[in-house]
């Protein structure tokens, strides 16, 4: 079989944030996607990674990621294997080490470098006690130890996959994107989340020059080293990036509408000196209006509604607008995670 | 690799219920499995699912099921994800929904059917909360919803790939069962079990024609319209359907019979106002003379024992019977799970 | 692709201990994993056992065994099925079957052969209720009632696959390690910790004509059939085995140094009554100074340092002297699992 010229484009590097690569290399990666894509759907073989093990670690839930990646290296010829932090020795961050339960993160990228081709990790919430960054922080320590790719399949910073997710299906209905208005907005959901998703789709959405606006009541404010990045990515890629505390303002006009739970992080550390989750929680429940509706998606200029999913259904989104197939890009952005995730194995792996 | 003509035969149909199809469509899955079964025996590949997933979702515990299908994908070529609920955003209908834990099936089942290519799914007690016909309702709203085949791995109502299995092991022993006694009897376990079992073995029993005798203490019945499925059955095809409440009147003179415990559904809702697990047990606990014996056997025809497994030895068989070579399908049986499913999935994979 | 002569050598043979086979049948082995080793390092393909399927019965946690093992199998064309003993009936012991939650290892075993080709388990610790002997009772058991091969993954008496990566680390730095000096030696851990790594150590160390020199302090003792089975060794094989009792006196002039935590088998039955776990932590925390240090490695004879991982540092061994990779075989034994795997594997499975 020959190899389509993606195949290991940017062999041994880490996937872990879109903004660590230039445009022109997620344009590679979506283009790659796309590949993947129609030839997934006229069941082309695609065997480009023979013999290449996954390993994937999943310190929280997931139907989307972990069946995307499983099914996606499976496709490329490869072979996955789920791994829960039970099953092994939970690898941890040298100051939560618990004897005889954990091992270090150092010894387990090491260990698994010599058996495989690449690490796939998930962590945020409780499974990094609910401290910002902590999340990231772990993946960035296997990054240091591994020598083989790291991939971030969802952290408590950032969620790439889902970017390049959202991205594409964003790309597909409007090819160029640049100069289109794509309202990250806040929705309300009663249950704890992480900023990974917002924050990395303003990344993107900048990226690709996109006129982006973020809409969030006070107090759900992302964090500023990201804000920053966002603005610099509007600087240099001809978009820009504003930020508003009206959902109907935000709505107006939109090409692209992304309602989103997350959860407001001066209630948890580095932001707070301690977790409050039921502080965040009863601060969450002031916002219940924060739903998108019908009625919201007629101010959009025949806007797409887009989520990352599980969409808390009656929370952030009625039934009649997830399930609308006339806008709604809902299942599409599920099904990409496959296409990009493929792309990005394909060309990273060794 | 010329495929076999039965690959693809049944391209896209969900396997709920062996009594969605008919004897001739039954038989042209024996007919495959029995090619499946040579070609393993001889180690002759059968690659004829190449990339395709299989998603494996158990609510319950498995040896056989869970094995026999992981493998049975592989040997096609294929491979499966093996999911616990408790991994994914926990599949669930729309009036069990706990937020934040649980997922839509409407939209686990349309995630899936973008990344692979069957959901395979076992439910019934504890899982699907004891109230008889719920697990089958959460594997017909997967079908439902599901654009991909859904396999029924066993719920509160039929087992069927259990049936196909079953009637393989006797067509092996009599290739033309048309007459042939076959009963289906109670027999104790002090432990809750669903009816799937009984149920699907007088479905297909009938099916194929045999003289079918049920047989149980009073409080055992099985569900109406599975009985009165039974009856036309029986009518359809030639055989016969008898109830009796008296292990030894029934075993005289079979061909096979099946002791196996299932719970009295009278102490579970529908059939009572709530779930009664302490006088489920206690009621069954009156029943522990009904235990196949030696003595049991010796009046049948030279009858085949028969049981689906796990066995509780020594509560449903004493182990004389069961590891009885000469007459025990026990093994065999659970061997056939293998062929017969793999037998299915490729006749309906896409 | 042409099969190296080693594919199927001992075909349906059980790895349950590595004295179970002669010290030329062990070279056999080893000269295979080096083949599967240049293979891997170079990406040669090596689908010796394609079609083939590996059950791994997990009763503990893993890591290395775990990876492996699963990528091992994949590499030579196979498939394994991870089984967690809660996600199947809980293959049991006849004297220590529940109803409704375990299966009897005679059934479980006679099952899986039908479906594949080999049995991995592991098990010791609380899964083998701490009474030394009944983890290997348990792999006995599915080697009794198994058609196909069973591989030991660690038991409460033997680790052979651990001495089969470390004597292949040992003689690829001492090709003829006869004479060489191997120290093996408790360290220090405040966790329970089985006898099997430092029990297959010995073994597999006078197997290959060694000078081994087991040190401890009192109370540490191995199993007399285990030191027993390690003297006849070193009479047949022209080596010799020594007990000592000061680290410091052990490490003097050593070529090759493991200290490695076990428990003290007094506080266990059938050493002991009961179950003690209190009493053996307390008696293993007067040994704290039991700890590999650099002055420990300057005695040594610029040995070289060795463990089966995962290493409580701090503890065990301090970080400088693990992570020193002028003399810390540590990871590479770790690599040598999957490589001396996938030889076992591709000599036994049918």
């Amino acid at each position: 079989m020959s190899l389509p010229s993606y195949v290991g484009k940017m062999k041994g590097k880490h996937f872990l944030n879109t903004n660590d690569f230039t445009q022109e290399e997620i344009k590679e990666i979506l283009e790659a996607a796309r590949d993947l894509r129609k030839k997934f759907r006229e069941r082309t073989p695609t065997n480009y990674l023979p013999g290449r093990t996954l390993f994937m670690l999943f310190y929280n839930r997931s139907l989307r990621t972990r069946n995307s990646f499983e099914a996606g290296i499976y496709q490329l010829g490869g072979h996955a294997h789920f791994l829960s932090p039970q099953d092994v020795y939970t690898p941890t961050l040298p100051e939560d080490m618990v004897p005889y339960q954990t091992e270090s993160i150092a010894d387990v990228a090491r260990v698994l470098s010599r058996y495989g081709d690449a690490i796939a990790i998930r962590i945020y919430g409780d499974a990094a006690k609910w401290h910002i960054g902590r999340g990231h922080r772990v993946i960035q320590e296997f990054a240091k130890w591994s020598s083989i790719p790291v991939l971030n399949m969802e952290d408590d910073v950032y969620h790439p996959f889902q970017a390049l997710a959202d991205i594409m299906a964003i790309t597909d209905v409007a090819p160029n994107p640049r100069g289109k208005k794509f309202v990250v907005s806040y929705a309300y959901s009663g249950g704890l989340k992480p900023l990974a998703v917002p924050q990395s789709c303003i990344l993107i959405g900048t990226q690709f020059g996109m006129d982006v606006v973020l809409a969030h009541p006070p107090g759900f404010e992302l964090e500023d080293h990201v804000i920053q990045a966002a603005k610099e990515n509007a600087d240099r890629y001809g978009g820009s990036f504003e930020i508003v505390h009206d959902m109907r303002e935000a709505f107006e006009g939109a090409d692209f509408v992304y309602p989103k739970a997350w959860s407001p992080k001066k209630f948890f550390p580095p932001y707070n000196s301690k977790v409050d989750k039921d502080g965040a929680k009863e601060y969450q429940n002031k916002f219940q209006n924060w739903i998108c509706t019908q009625e919201l998606m007629d101010l959009t200029n025949k806007g797409k509604y887009m989520h990352c999913g599980p969409a808390d259904r009656g929370q952030e989104v009625i039934d009649e607008v997830i399930d609308n197939p006339e806008y709604s890009l809902y299942f599409e952005q599920a099904e990409n995670r496959l296409h990009v995730q493929k792309a990005v194995m394909a060309m990273v792996l060794p």
